[in-house]
């Protein structure tokens, strides 16, 4: 079978990101700028690639899934600006562009993350769906991203790598038995990089009019599909250069980071992977809609070399 | 007139907040410990007091109001731990105590303020009005709070004092002609202070179904609340000293920031004062509502001494 191919919707959400960030031309100018910067950087786009697969499988149309997908781009991206502060993981240098506090400043940096957290939430707000499911939309976004969700991981993974200070989640670095710790490594995964990508999935399944049998199915397709993704990044650390990664490699043995690999060995690391593959084969064949792009993009996850 | 009694919107608000912020017993325990230091640590409580006064003028019952009430302020706190980081303002004490990255660690302090601002979003949504004012009251909170609200307004106040390297809006800080100087300074305030108090009045007019004519009259009580607002702060931080205040004072004029004292001088400003407080008693007065909550708390924007 032919892989689908995404340019045309990775060509839909660049477009949504770009009419939906600031003018750069407009007042406060750096701030403007910075927040570009952080967004149009040659992402892969997965998150809305994830919701235009799945709203237009339910038969949703694509431009009714623009907002939802930008939207979800938007919170990651300021994620990831916020997580490179030299305060977080301290990164120069991300898909071989200097970070936003590099190529401006922290103050700048910080701002242009949390604007752009409320750019999200703004956008969603002009979803085309009717106004009782676009509040379930963004419930939805804000859960995913909160406390309960992509903030909570990040909290988590700090207190694994012992930068906060004393630890409210010290078990990933010093419970001695290892399944316990891949346990704890999971929920860290499963709220930090999963809620997000689940998110992805749910907004496209809302977009779509699922039933509840058919969530239910993609609620187990973004789970397998999350905890996959964080795998291969893991793996793709010990695996990968800086030149085909565009971020530093090896910087997770560098930190003593709890990883899969690190937990388990690369080759059952390896063998996860290929059981998480199977779970998102099944949950999808399970599912009564044009599946191709969802098979797609799980195949893309596990495989991908960048 | 007697002067009405604050305390039980204030302890509604609290409540709210309480009732909102996660567990600090559940992981994350650190983050939720953080967010709640930054929100629980006796704060006036004006935005709540606004939504309140505003939304009860119109009608609304209180028990309506509480949802929004707590989510901007929700929205403001985050913002005061942002700011209040080394690569911002840089501050170590805020109403007393501790700030947040000094009482934690910055890490926890950006992620504590990105977590408070997705849950006055998420909060939000749960909000009792009709699902189609719920997405007025999200987009509301998400324009006050964003680019052409709160953030671009810290954004056009860290370029004004040349914190965030090359200028975008130099004028604050260089222009000599002071009346384009305080045209500039009144438009960073309009945004950095000015969006979240009239947003909080805005919430406020659409959970208790105001007119166009109503809303119109509310906006311009709120502009001038403000402007206001920033003003008598201005004038605190010349007159006031830490103990009064809970944060450091003359920070302003040791750090060459343009105030409303530095650019007018003190009597000028308290004129100004005064002239805002006629705009809002006649805005209140053209208002067919009661509005003697408004007005109390108009009087104790310009007359505040902390």
């Amino acid at each position: 079978m032919a892989a689908p191919d995404f340019a045309p919707w990775r060509a839909r959400a660049e477009a949504a990101l770009e009419h939906a960030l600031p003018d750069p031309a407009t007042a406060p100018q750096r701030l403007h700028a910075a927040m570009r910067h952080g967004v149009l950087n040659g992402g892969k786009r997965m998150r809305p690639l994830l919701v235009y697969a799945t709203g237009t499988a339910l038969g949703a149309c694509e431009a009714d899934l623009d907002a939802a997908a930008a939207a979800v781009e938007l919170v990651h991206c300021y994620s990831l600006i916020h997580d490179d502060l030299p305060a977080m993981d301290d990164d120069d240098l991300r898909r071989g562009q200097p970070t936003v506090h590099v190529a401006f400043d922290e103050a700048t940096a910080i701002l242009a993350g949390d604007a752009l957290q409320t750019l999200a939430f703004e956008l969603l707000t002009t979803a085309p769906q009717p106004a009782e499911r676009r509040v379930a939309m963004l419930a939805e976004l804000a859960r995913a991203s909160g406390v309960a969700g992509m903030c909570g991981g990040q909290a988590l993974d700090i207190d694994a790598t012992g930068k906060g200070g004393q630890s409210g989640f010290s078990q990933v670095k010093s419970h001695s038995d290892p399944l316990f710790r891949l346990a704890d490594l999971e929920r860290l995964h499963a709220l930090k990089t999963g809620a997000l990508l689940r998110c992805a999935v749910r907004l496209g399944a809302l977009a779509g009019n699922a039933t509840p049998a058919q969530a239910a199915l993609l609620d187990r397709y973004a789970d397998a599909l999350g905890l996959a993704f964080q795998i291969r990044d893991d793996l793709l650390d010990i695996e990968g250069d800086a030149a085909t990664l565009g971020k530093t490699a090896g910087k997770d043995a560098a930190q003593a980071k709890a990883t899969f690999p690190a937990l388990l060995g690369a080759d059952a690391s390896r063998a996860r992977l290929g059981e998480l593959s199977a779970v998102m084969q099944q949950a999808l064949a399970e599912l009564d809609a044009d599946t191709g792009a969802l098979h797609a993009l799980a195949r893309q996850v596990v495989e991908r070399s960048h």
